[in-house]
């Protein structure tokens, strides 16, 4: 099937900014555009780069064919719409790679090409990075809080349809271990997980009333005993009965959904303990955040399920960052009205650690300039090769190579900006200008 | 082009319960489910029902090609796949109207289907009314508070590059004027508008600096004097008077986007009508919600822009609605265990009006049996058919209609039900059983 042009998912200003620019001389001037957040969401250590690969897919389909152009015709010239018509980014764009972490300031993204070519992929670039970033950066905090318990993710049905395919894509970057989600299953390879919910044990009510046991008997005989079955549509300790004369001492795991999980979570292992069923594991979910994972650390818990709190960000939807021309010609350029200052100029980003490898500032400094003296910290560039000509560099990292780099990273953090209170940005973003 | 299939826009476990499920007698009992939110989100006063249109159409593309079936193979049997091939849902649906108010326990959707038919579609009404009424319910609040003054949504680049389609269109269901965004135009029919950004006016950087009034003089050539020039990328008395220069006194408007807007508005306005541009308008943006549109009511605003708050729901991204098995057979069910008492049985929801029109409660009863005494109250039914053996019904209503309908609703609220302050909900619910 040929994939849908993504060159509508753009802001009407974009077109009208480059009909009026095109027939003039600065039009063809090499610019430089930079994505940075100027601050992380409240209180936040770190953020997570994500959507990096998306991005590189979406360039790839950003074409006006017919029916683009039909929809723009009512408000640009003819000359603009010829200009959309050949429109084929021809550019260079650099980036942290995915997985990366970021601070306020970093260039996460550089597009170098003339003033039309790059303006208008603004929208589409921000939307990508702004929502794919807010949720990696979250589920990198659950996943922290969970230490070495997986978490599900399963938050599809709290988000836009299709917001709910990069969630759980972002959320996977972010180490967390499965998604409820097919389309995401399919479109990016992560791993899907689930069994039944709670309409599948009520639908086993007869004129007698309930009858659990009958529902879990169909699961197991479906699923087979290695399945997770649900025991909180009725008493819980009769659940984790029934479902253990279901499915026999080899029960997989059953799933709490609601209570006080903590409490629930040691009386039912106790339970399970007693039952023989020593291997079956204890799920659980229900509005969970990073706060009640790590609430829950010394319960007998060994699988999380998020839904809601993950694909919102936890608080912070978007991750707030911003497209801004800050070259043009070698020029440097900047805002200079109240309140929102910006730092002109092409940047080059370098992180420096300590011999064991715990990282202690970010410096940003004039690209094409040398970095700045390491006064004995080992030092990494931060930026990679995106796009060259257009097209795609050979051997972009994939998403399993982005989960991996993140993970890396995170071990780089001073161990206090990995925790979930409130603080400064875990290391300080330097201009050395 | 085919539409994508809608299918895999769906929950892992909704296919295991359906493969336990099948060969079960249990399967192919009639079952009413239905959608509502057991709250509002923190202090709101009432939600606004936003999806319903984009629902209908989804639900026509819910179908399992090859590409669906393979991507799901791995953990299904081959009965249940064949199922899932020749699956069409062939059902009822009923809903409150989109763009109708809605409170605490408001049956919002109902699903009249055999068990396997209806739990499949759990997901994706779920996603796509939980987004679109959480951006239908903030941005309504925002046209409250503009009064008559128009707001242009603008927060495309803050939300998932699809979510932000939708935003558009909830945002124009709930009364606001424009977007900026190119799909919602395309898709919706939603006007789009737009005209620069401060990268424009950086543009005409050359060697001797800024040059603001070549920017203008550019963008006046092609977009006319009509159009809204941005006046605070330097300073912006300076801009002002550069941008009247430019266009004259037709200028169309100006746009500030930074600083103090209450006291730029009143400089600005003041500036313009000594230069004898009196018709000139003030559009204001930058980090706008609710509150803040509230807070400039009596400074010369004459259009507002929105951007993050409206795609993020003004702190509330989620609508919280979930999707309940409530009858079986005729017989009432619901969920036992602690903390999440649900209300079984289908049931019907009128809402009662003082002879004003003034709303004083929702009622609702169950399904078949008469409405409650309206005790002197005028009386409305709020459900109506979407959907009948599967198809859409005719003449089902347009965006515009559902935009009218909402206007009309907000009005029949009790005032203090308009407010932005947190409270109760604007009447309350009583379930009639």
């Amino acid at each position: 099937m040929t994939r849908p042009s993504t060159a509508l998912l753009t802001d009407h200003y974009e077109l009208t900014m480059i009909a009026a620019a095109r027939t003039h001389p600065a039009a063809s001037r090499p610019c430089v555009f930079e994505v940075f957040a100027r601050r992380l969401p409240d209180g936040r250590r770190y953020g997570v780069v994500g959507g990096t690969g998306r991005l590189v897919d979406a360039l790839a389909d950003f074409r006006f064919g017919a029916d683009e152009l039909a929809a723009v015709s009512g408000f640009l010239d003819g000359d603009t719409l010829q200009w959309l018509a050949d429109y084929r980014f021809a550019g260079d764009i650099d980036g942290y790679r995915e997985g990366e972490l970021y601070f306020p300031g970093s260039p996460i993204l550089t597009v170098r090409a003339p003033f039309a070519d790059a303006v208008i992929l603004e929208t589409l670039i921000l939307s990508i990075l702004n929502h794919d970033s807010a949720i990696a950066s979250a589920a990198a905090r659950m996943v922290c809080a969970a230490g070495s318990r997986p978490i599900i993710e399963m938050g599809s049905r709290r988000t836009h349809e299709r917001a709910a395919v990069a969630s759980a894509r972002a959320a996977y970057l972010a180490g967390l271990t499965a998604t409820s989600n097919l389309e995401a299953a399919r479109t990016y390879g992560v791993p899907s997980a689930g069994t039944a919910a709670h309409a599948f044990t009520l639908l086993f009510t007869g004129s007698g009333g309930p009858d659990e046991p009958a529902a879990f008997r169909a699961q197991v005989d479906r699923l087979g005993p290695g399945t997770t079955l649900l025991v909180d549509t009725y008493d819980i300790t009769r659940g984790v009965a029934n479902a253990v004369e279901a499915a026999g001492p080899e029960l997989g795991a059953v799933r709490i959904d609601s209570g006080d999980l903590g409490i629930l979570a040691r009386q039912v292992r106790d339970q399970l303990d007693g039952l023989g069923a020593r291997k079956t594991k204890i799920v659980v979910s229900g509005d969970l955040d990073e706060y009640a994972i790590a609430s829950l650390r010394a319960e007998p818990v060994d699988v999380y399920g998020v839904g809601t709190s993950l694909v919102t960000g936890s608080g912070a939807p978007t991750a707030g960052m911003v497209y801004k021309l800050v070259e043009i010609d070698g020029i440097p350029v900047e805002k200079r009205s109240s309140h929102k200052v910006s730092h002109g100029g092409a940047k080059s980003a370098v992180r420096l650690a300590r011999p064991s490898g715990t990282v202690v500032e970010e410096v940003l400094h004039p690209s094409g300039t040398p970095a700045p003296d390491s006064a004995g910290h080992t030092l990494a560039p931060l930026q990679t090769a995106l796009i060259r000509d257009g097209g795609p560099v050979d051997a972009l990292p994939s998403l399993d190579d982005a989960r991996d780099h993140l993970r890396a990273a995170l071990v780089t953090l001073p161990w206090e900006g990995l925790g979930l209170s409130h603080g400064e940005p875990a290391i300080p973003t330097r201009y050395a200008f």
